[in-house]
């Protein structure tokens, strides 16, 4: 398992319940895949989306995404945080 | 006071140790502008920092990453998470 940050462009105005709607369609599905979404956090203003996870692979990552309707844009691996 | 994420590009082969010297370099400072910078990872392999702070303002993350040395490419504003 290693750490994950991705990011959803384009969701300019999303708001605090369509994140959570978003973030819950993907915990409703994740076990599936042995991914753990942690943490998301959004910019309404530029549409970015960030996601925080715990996963076997970006590509583990990025199935959960567009299973749930929302693929990432780039899912980076964050081997290394302070 | 809100959170903001920033992204540094271009780190490419970053280690773990050069992580915590810059986020310490930050650190140092910090309270100068009233920012908090609370998190940042880091992928060698593209290059790509995140980093996670409470501030006033975008321009103060800015200023603190400026003094420090390392410039963030992006800043923004996450009223939102999850």
């Amino acid at each position: 398992m290693a750490r994950f940050m991705d990011i959803h462009r384009g969701m300019r105005g999303i708001t605090a319940d369509q994140l959570m709607a978003a973030h819950q369609a993907d915990l409703a599905i994740e076990q599936e895949e042995s991914v753990h979404f942690e943490h998301a956090w959004a910019d309404p203003e530029s549409g970015t989306v960030y996601c925080l996870s715990e996963a076997p692979s970006a590509d583990a990552v990025q199935r959960v995404h567009e299973r749930a309707g929302h693929r990432a844009d780039e899912v980076h691996p964050v081997p290394f945080e302070v």
